[in-house]
């Protein structure tokens, strides 16, 4: 069998630097183009642009009130008010008009009386008015010749008013790079011919990086088109790039095949084509690019994985956008955060991990989300990105790292963290909070329940979700917190909820209870180590006095409920414990096997914020309520009610 | 004569919150729209959405190799390589395509030997292959049913791959929220209709605060309307508002009217309409806001000097369409500077000034632009708002303060600060290094050539522009630089420049000369003290024997050479003296008075900063020298030589 290997493996800045280097030795300016400045919003200025007029174009007056010469004035006081003929030697103004003839003053129309009536009316003023006084005097904001703006600026509201107010009503701008995407592949469907019901039965794979890569080029300034699917054929790869680069396209994109797998044309492409700079990245994501010159003209083979496609467009497609527009590059809003538990990675790659984030006593603590480049839910529900360099073996947890910020810095402040066990109901609160409380989110990171209490302990959350069974007592959480936690904290309880196993579809097997699982040929999927979910089997395992080892897929281990329910469906396995809304969800037989506490662990010194206030009145509003009993498998009759207060050690 | 008053004068957060209270209580929510994803990038989800499939929507291969069942591979090993039979074991498969049945691991291609020939081949492995090795496995990333976004998310490129990933082609997003905006005053032109001639000769005043409005409208999500200018005539006012509200906008806005001037109907108007919740707020800029609830929608009579206007815009009107929209508020980033002098400012009033901004020695620096409500420029030219409370007097020099920046925070790392003497080739090297490293840009503020010492001195700026000349050396700054600071300055020569008389078209009073200023009826206009323009005055003046006193005009001051020339061209007054290219810019007579030496004094620590060296790059450029040479009235013979080193005390 043939083998491909990537031809360099050159870290990002290593390769985008020899690649624009590259490129600038052959590439062309940009095109200018004179646009109206009502259609200028987020352009690029390619020149300097001058005022045409000066602003204001005349003294105007700053005031309400009469226009005066100021040394006809100057006589006035107190005791010597002045008459000044109105029409003659004053005249009415207001702010914004210009100065009649022979006058360099205004007074405030507060400090005049009037006197007279008829043909001949007059101002008294008791002070003298200064020169210039109340006077918005010619070219005030600027003059005519005056440099309003550099090039570069990226036009906001602001600059088109300073523009207008300049008389300048065209303006130089950079044209639109335009960049031709070319998605490849055999096995997916263009979003646009992807039909719902296909989509929902799986039975097609919607391409849409190519959505995701025109979004961020519209972000950058850019323009782009999508070609059609091309399939995985060299000659044909060969011939839409070709294409695109005659039909003037700036930058051509190929998506994907830049892996060095056996159906991995692109690199080899487009070294017949061109000149490969680079193949292979030294970052995880993204180390499966391309980047290429042909006919000048930079050809990039993004990654398939959309995650590593991000960091292939951030890292090069991005830069260069902004480099031809002479925009500084684009760079994200740094903090410093602290990891909640240790970030191993491999040396010799730098790793990008996608973290949410929370402000925790002062301190942004970093949830590392999944790492897999096919999530792309780890970028859409990613507050930043840790980038692990290639000379290090990871981050120690409580050691301080640097976080790229995927939002406003702002938006941490309004974020609680919760650190814990995992349940659907947390995303319906979420979107509950938001809704009635925009300045407010509930940020999840699933950890199990027991990784929750960890997390409070070391102070790295807000608050955690947990149902840790105490087999002694047959009572939830309490001794768990009186065993973990330090501090005072309140037990609220946020659900009841049903717990079962999960089976396929009629239920094949014929499971009825725990016991069933040791059956021979049963396969079985369980959560990990320390979620309640976990423990509860566990408990129940013990109280029926059978071995762990007894089941088959007793150590495949699954995060999430819905996880668990997934690989049910997908007849991975025939049977999980997972709550009753999973099942529901994915319309699976649910085999009850009991009602557990879920609960909400809060520190008592967060009890009171202004955050978990507003969390707990959508806890206990009607419809939290009404959508968790829709939800089935849940119980709310002690919804939003403190269990228990613990009093700390 | 009717006197107008405020009716309120509330602080802008208490007015905010009593409007938001008033509107809620009338307020109907923002309609949806359900539109295609592929349009959605910017929009507003207005409910969470949840997956339609999972994904992956099947267990694929993560890896290029074979795919297997894990069992049939448990006895490999390194000493007994196993056979697996190719097409009935084993099944090559691709990254991203889906495991045969019966398989739930993948191997490498690189872990594999083929042997065989024809129908039977066999692919040979040396090490056993765990379960779901190099899987990806059904719902990895999202499970059907679950919430992929939350209500209120701005939808990014990430967050619609997210959604396509998720088998969601239409989302559901609130509509864009409609705002029309009316200008009134007799005395504009829309934009639209002003002819560049008319502009350029000062003949009509350009309406231009719709354009500022309708883009930030734009950025927030919201979609407006401009209305034809109405004239200052209540009843014509009141007709556009009801007219307005009648074709559905969700807000109207109406600039301006809104002050208490004897024309300004805005606030009548609208209390004969509805209910007018607050007239005057206690902020500068900005004070003159009316904000009113007519037929239970906000109508907002917005200031009309621009940057009045900006501050009603971000106080009240996106704050609105932010909540309707149940997005956070729009928050700027915060940072904290020194003023690089005192702020005083007027206590009962919170004052928002506009300030460039500069790191110096790790310190951000902030020199303070003009405060006139009516400087759009202040706006376009700002790095950033100070906040001077209302229960203060000021800021002392040197005191720290917050400041929202209106720039990416990394944005300031590549700016040189320049403080001290104006010259316009400053703004054209602004223009050229942006153009050729646009990493970089020099910010300059303009506070005269000894004031920019005192500024190098007090360590605030990284260079400054300075041309003092030493009355009894005859020598250019090198005294002033041993007087005035302690640590090694390099003085640079930038340009020569001709310094003279600027003077009305025509000459009208024939001057020929400094002598010429004292003729009685002749009106001068000055440069401020500590300016070497003021400096080379007065030395001509000590070495004529003239009083300064017997000029008229002498404490008649500007700032710059374009409003000295300004104030001759607009017949303010007869003389000032200003550089040549400040005259041949507005095309006025000029006569000569000398050349003087206007270099750059750099602190010899930033001398070697890659900022500075490329500011040295443009400045010794061809294209600098060419630009400045057009501008007439420079010498260029010595432009970035130094001149001279000064070792400090």
């Amino acid at each position: 069998m043939k083998r491909n290997t990537y031809l360099t493996l050159l870290a990002p800045e290593e390769a985008r630097k020899l690649w624009f280097a590259r490129l600038q030795a052959a590439s062309r300016a940009l095109p200018e183009e004179n646009i109206p400045l009502t259609t200028a919003l987020h352009r690029v200025l390619s020149r300097p642009v001058a005022a045409l007029r000066s602003s204001p174009a005349f003294h105007g007056a700053a005031m309400d009130g009469i226009a005066v010469n100021a040394e006809d004035t100057f006589s006035a006081s107190v005791r010597n008010p002045l008459r000044l003929e109105l029409g003659r030697q004053a005249h009415w103004i207001n702010t914004g008009h210009p100065l009649p003839p022979g006058c360099n003053a205004v007074i405030m129309v507060e400090h005049i009386n009037t006197e007279g009536s008829g043909e001949t009316r007059w101002a008294v003023i008791e002070k003298a008015a200064f020169p210039w006084q109340h006077v918005r005097k010619m070219g005030e904001d600027m003059v005519a010749t005056e440099i309003i703006l550099p090039p570069g600026t990226c036009l906001g509201p602001y600059d088109l008013g300073a523009l207008a107010a300049g008389g300048v009503l065209q303006v130089p701008v950079f044209a639109r790079p335009r960049v031709t995407i070319i998605p490849s592949g055999s096995e997916i469907v263009p979003l646009a011919l992807a039909r719902e019901e296909d989509l929902r039965a799986g039975r097609v794979l919607p391409e849409f990086n190519s959505l995701i890569f025109s979004a961020m080029i519209t972000e950058a300034g850019g323009e782009s088109a999508t070609l059609p699917v091309v399939p995985d054929q060299p000659e044909v790869i060969a011939a839409a790039i070709t294409g695109a680069l005659d039909a003037d396209a700036d930058m051509v994109l190929i998506n994907a095949g830049s892996s060095a797998g056996s159906h991995d044309y692109t690199a080899h492409v487009l070294e017949s084509l061109g000149e490969v700079v680079a193949h292979g990245i030294s970052v995880m994501p993204g180390k499966p690019t391309v980047l290429a010159v042909v006919r000048g003209k930079p050809v990039i083979g993004v990654p398939g994985y959309p995650v590593s496609a991000g960091v292939a467009m951030e890292e090069f497609v991005l830069p260069l956008l902004a480099l031809w527009q002479k925009r500084p590059a684009p760079e994200r809003e740094k903090a410093t955060a602290v990891p909640c538990h240790a970030l191993p990675s491999r040396p010799g790659m730098e790793e990008r991990l996608r973290v949410k984030l929370g402000r925790v006593d002062g301190n942004i603590i970093a949830v590392p989300l999944p790492r897999g480049a096919g999530t792309i839910t780890s970028l859409s529900r990613a507050d930043g990105i840790v980038r692990v360099s290639r000379d290090s073996e990871g981050c120690d947890a409580g050691m301080a790292v640097t976080v790229d910020l995927l939002r406003p810095r702002n938006a941490l402040d309004g974020a609680l963290l919760a650190i814990g066990s995992h349940d659907n109901t947390l995303d319906l609160l979420d979107s509950l909070l938001r809704k009635t409380h925009p300045r407010f989110r509930l940020t999840s990171a699933h950890v199990g329940s027991l990784g929750g209490l960890m997390a409070l302990g070391r102070r790295q959350c807000h608050l955690a979700g947990c149902h840790l069974l105490d087999a002694e007592t047959g009572l939830y959480n309490r001794r768990a917190i009186e065993n973990n936690l330090d501090e005072p904290m309140i037990l609220l309880r946020l659900v009841d909820r049903e717990q079962g196993i999960v089976v396929a579809p009629g239920n094949p097997l014929g499971i009825t209870g725990i016991s069933d699982l040791t059956r021979e040929g049963t396969r079985f999927v369980n959560r990990q180590r320390g979620s309640g979910t976990r423990v509860l089997l566990d408990y129940k395992l013990a109280c029926l006095g059978v071995a762990p080892a007894s089941i088959s897929g007793y150590r495949d281990e699954e995060y999430t409920h819905m996880n668990v329910a997934a690989a049910v469906l997908s007849g991975r396995a025939d049977a999980g414990l997972a709550v009753r809304a999973a099942a529901n969800a994915l319309g699976l037989p649910f085999v009850p096997v009991g009602v557990e506490e879920y609960d909400l662990v809060i520190p008592r010194r967060f009890y009171e914020s202004a955050a978990m206030q507003a969390l707990l009145d959508v806890v206990r509003g009607p419809e939290f309520l009404q959508a968790v009993t829709e939800m089935g498998g849940y119980g709310t009759k002690k919804t939003g009610q403190v269990i228990w207060e613990y009093n700390g050690k």
